[in-house]
Formats: C-alpha cells, sequence, structure tokens
C-alpha cells in the first residue's frame, strides 16, 4: 500500500510534484497512480483563476498577488497556463521572468502549462496539477492564463474564485471579449489605474456589476490596482478572502467543488474515448477507407462518423482489448 | 431522392441556407440530411481564414476585402466566429453593423455563429456552414475570428488560406501570441500601417517570415493595408489569388482538403461520442454514484472515468439503442 512518489509529494517534495504534474500531462500510468492517492488529501485549497485581456498585466499581479500572499503567511502554488500552444512558450516565460524573484522561497510553487497538441487536454492537465498542488497542502493556487477565450474559460471554470483584470482605454472589442467572461468574474481588478480613462472603464464595469447585482448574492467588487507598483494589490487580496469566506457561509463552496469534481470526472471521460478510438482507428486499415470516403467526397462527414462508431462496436465485440 | 431543403440551397435561396446553418448548429437531424445532399457538391471555394488579436481591425479589413472581391466578380460568403460565448454577442454584432452595406447585395453573405455552450463544437459548426455555402457556389469563403487561442486556431485550420492581421505598436504579450498562430498564417496583414511602430513591426514580421523561408515552400508575404480607408487592401485580395494558384500548382490543395476531411471527420466522431456519453449518464442513475464518489473524494476522476466506461460497454451489450 502506499505509492512512493505520492508519498514524497505529501511530504513537501516539489521535483517529485513537477514529475506527476508532467506524467499526467503525458496521460502516463505513473502520474495516474500517483493522482490516486493524492486526490483523497485534495480539496483545502482556494483555487483562484486569474483572466482578461493580453496586456492586462495579468502576470505583475499574480507576482505581487504571491508577495501579499506570503506576507500573510499562506503558502501559493501558481499555475500559468498558455493555451496558444508550444510556439509561444519562450516569450511567455520571458515575461515572467519577474516571478523567479520568489524562486528560493519554498512556500512558492510556479509552474508554466502549455498545450501538447491535444485538444480539450489543457483544462484537464490544469485541474490535475491543481489536484497535486492542493493534496501538497498549498494554501492558495493561482491559475493564470494568457488570453480570454473558449479555453481560458474552461481552465477559470476550475477556480472557486475567479479574477478578471481589465485595463483602462482599451477598444471596443476587448470590452466585447471581457463581456464573454462576466458571468465567470467573481471580481475585477482595473488594473494601470493611473493611466488615461481609469474612472469611465471603472464607472463602465461597476454599471456592469450593478445590472446583475441580487438579494443573497454576491457583490462583485471592482478594485483598482497598479500591479507594477503594487498599489491596491493588498485589497485584492482581502476580497479574495471575504470571497472565500461568502463561498463557505453561502453553501457554494461546496456546490463549485461538485461541479468542478463532476465536470472533471466528464472530461477524463471524453479524454479516454478519444484516445481510444483515435487507437482503433490508427491499428484498423478498413477504418481508413471511410476516412478517404470522405476526402473524395462519397460521404458527409456524419455519415461516415456514424459508420465509425457501428464499426468500433463491432469491433469491441470481437476483442475484448477495447473495453 | 433529393431532399427538399438541400435544392432550395443548390439553387441559392439564402433563407434556407441560413436554416441549414442553424439546424446544423442544433445538431438536428433535418441539417445532416441536408448536409448530407450538399456536401458532394462542395469543394470548390477558397475557404480563408482571418485571424489576429483583439483590436487588430479583422471586422474592418473584412469589409473592404469583401468590397474589392465583389469588384473583381467574386461572390462572397463570410462566417463571423466569437468563440467567447453568447455573452457577447450584442457588442461584437455593433462592430459588424457596417458590414450591412452589403446586405442588399445578392453575392454576399454573412453570418455571426457564436458557441452554444457546447464545447468543441465551435469548429464543427464553422465546418457545417463552410460546406453550406461551398455547395451554394460562393467563390470565396471568408471566416473571421474574434481572438486568438486554441479555438481560433482549430477554426483557421479548416481554410485554405490563413491571414494572419497585426498592428503596430502592440505590446510583447499579443507579440506572443501572434507568434503561436505564425504556424498557421499563410500571409501577414500589418494593419493601420500609418500608426507609428508600422515599420518596425514590419521588420518583426519579415524577419520571422524570412526564418521559416525555404526551397519550394510558400514565402508568405507581409503587407501592409490601413483597412480603415481601403489602402492596400487590393493587394491583400492578389495576394490570396496568388496563394489559391500556389496551393493547385504545388498539390497543397488537395492535402488541405484532405486534411480538413479527416479533421472533420474525427470531430464528429468525438461529437456523436460525447452526445452519447451524456445521455448514457443522463439516463442511469448508478453512473450517477460515480460521480457522486469523486464529489467526495472516495475516487479519483480517472478510476472513475474507467468505471463509466466499462458500464457503458456493458449497457450497450443489454440493450443496443445505445449502438
Amino acid at each position: 500500500v502506499g505509492n512512493a512518489l505520492a508519498e514524497r509529494v505529501l511530504a513537501g517534495h516539489v521535483p517529485s510534484a513537477a514529475r506527476v504534474i508532467r506524467r499526467l500531462e503525458d496521460r502516463d500510468d505513473e502520474g495516474r497512480e500517483a493522482l490516486a492517492e493524492l486526490y483523497p488529501q485534495s480539496g483545502r485549497a482556494q483555487i483562484v483563476g486569474i483572466t482578461g485581456p493580453p496586456g492586462a498585466g495579468k502576470s505583475t499581479l499574480v507576482d505581487r498577488l504571491i508577495s501579499v500572499l506570503r506576507s500573510r503567511g499562506k503558502s501559493v502554488g501558481v499555475l500559468a497556463i498558455d493555451p496558444t500552444s508550444p510556439y509561444s512558450g519562450g516569450a511567455i516565460l520571458c515575461d515572467r521572468v519577474r516571478m523567479q524573484s520568489h524562486a528560493a522561497d519554498k512556500g512558492v510553487f510556479i509552474r508554466s502549462m502549455a498545450t501538447r497538441g491535444q485538444l480539450g487536454g489543457l483544462a484537464r492537465a490544469a485541474d490535475d496539477a491543481a489536484v497535486v498542488l492542493d493534496a501538497m497542502g498549498f494554501d492558495v493556487i493561482l491559475i493564470e492564463t494568457v488570453g480570454v477565450g473558449q479555453d481560458e474559460l474552461d481552465i477559470v471554470k476550475l477556480a472557486h474564485s475567479t479574477i478578471v483584470v481589465c485595463l483602462p482605454g482599451a477598444g471596443d472589442e476587448i470590452q466585447a471579449i471581457k463581456a464573454g467572461i462576466m458571468e465567470a468574474a467573481d471580481l475585477f481588478v482595473l488594473n494601470k489605474a493611473d493611466l488615461p480613462g481609469a474612472e469611465e472603464a471603472e464607472s463602465h464595469l461597476s454599471t456592469l456589476v450593478h445590472l446583475e447585482a441580487g438579494e443573497g448574492r454576491w457583490e462583485r467588487p471592482v478594485l483598482r490596482a497598479v500591479a507594477e507598483t503594487g498599489e491596491g494589490v493588498p485589497a485584492v487580496c482581502d476580497a479574495l478572502s471575504k470571497h472565500a469566506a461568502h463561498l463557505h457561509e453561502s453553501g457554494e463552496f461546496v456546490r463549485r467543488s461538485a461541479d468542478r469534481a463532476r465536470h472533471g470526472l466528464f472530461e477524463r471521460l471524453h479524454d479516454l474515448t478519444r484516445e481510444r478510438i483515435q487507437r482503433s482507428i490508427d491499428a484498423h486499415a478498413d477504418l481508413q477507407a471511410l476516412v478517404d470516403a470522405v476526402m473524395r467526397r462519397e460521404l458527409d462527414p456524419y455519415a461516415a462518423a456514424d459508420r465509425v462508431l457501428e464499426k468500433l462496436v463491432s469491433l469491441r465485440g470481437r476483442d475484448g482489448s477495447d473495453a
């Protein structure tokens, strides 16, 4: 009984945690076995999603949040998520060099994650990594996304509290994108609040927030900050604590944890079937004939998908290895 | 023989085309039956993806491209894709009001598409809509995305030619995102080229392009434009024609069409299995017990997914309705 790797993670061994996370990204059994031991130990951390348009200063804000949370005695795990694939890895890492000021601090764990060409796999990988850090005992886990899109929405859905970072003077299109994540936001940080247009942006956000306010609902704060200087960042941490308290008192924490568990199960289920379908198609040349028929436009893709499914079911009947 | 709705689409009836596209978005059988008739008639259009960071002026460029393509006698279908979900629909549509100047032109079809809460469904829906417009006889289909992320990458993968729109003076983070779609770009449009920083941005892009240039490869042009005034837009259309010719001469057109067909089949296959898994879980209360165990952290999500799959296979054995 007991998985040695998982035990080292639970004892706080950082390289072991990094290894489990990497193995889980690689969909490796070693990772899954460790996760099975870690999962029951997780569920205590406050998971905070941080998203917003490019250039809003998310990384700088995360850097400052770490400092303030540390000064308050909290340990902090950071997952910096870049769904725009391997290409941009280098550039983003550059931008995160400043976070290395925390590198010597044992109460801080920072990891960048990027897609590895697997559709939909990033939210699952981030979820797994959050479980590892949570089980390890980090009090707060910050999940930072690089942009704003469906992927980022899927990722912030993992969070108990979501910060949407905005900036003054952004064009209409950025405002529209911001509107796309309104629903997910638990608090707004108007960063670079020393720039022109801050008043206007703040009143715009406040109007949006008040439109959605209601009896017994969490009234989402709009906080001004200048992450570059650290101004306003302690107030963001205060709001996070207040939101955590609200989640627990209102029963919302249990609901969000349950949603997260349910969503995580479905994601892994879809992942598993996706892997199996791919493996079956790779292994059976006669399925390739259907792919060819679609290419030659003799068969439409829905009809072909139906036939592939029929074949997969009959294959499963003939040889048990796919079940 | 013959589907009446599909026949009306092939005869150029715009409301019927809009109806088929909506039915396909709704995953309705009526849509799939029409698509089965339309699919063999598709494969002639040049499908052009247009992506780039928020604020780069993609909508304005699309508006100008329509005018130039129309003046050259080409019919144009436009799919304006917003993966950031229903919330932002209104704002984006506002931005697209200018496109209504083409509303009276029978040679132009414009449609906005947004996710309907279905993960990964937007690329499929855009693919279906492109097949409908293609079968209808539109010469060029412009697929415009609202931002830059994995969703947008999946969508531009549908295209034969992809335009990446950049703007001068964007921050490092936007540059990094742009780097994320470098691989997908067939041509770069440096829009708002009358702004300061245009020279620098152009030389940055040219350097990136030359790094990747090689014998017999398409050398990706970097074109300066001011979409607002229309300046440089005819040259973008010229480059699109040149790229189309290159695709045909090099055999790349066939390869990209084949990739598109293969990718489309896999997407629909995953969609179908996803639907079936969801339906099975909804229908069988004993599967809910596994979901509950994950929520209570008695079972990790991978172990639970394995057990659900086992159950689905045995359900399929007992009752044929899922096969």
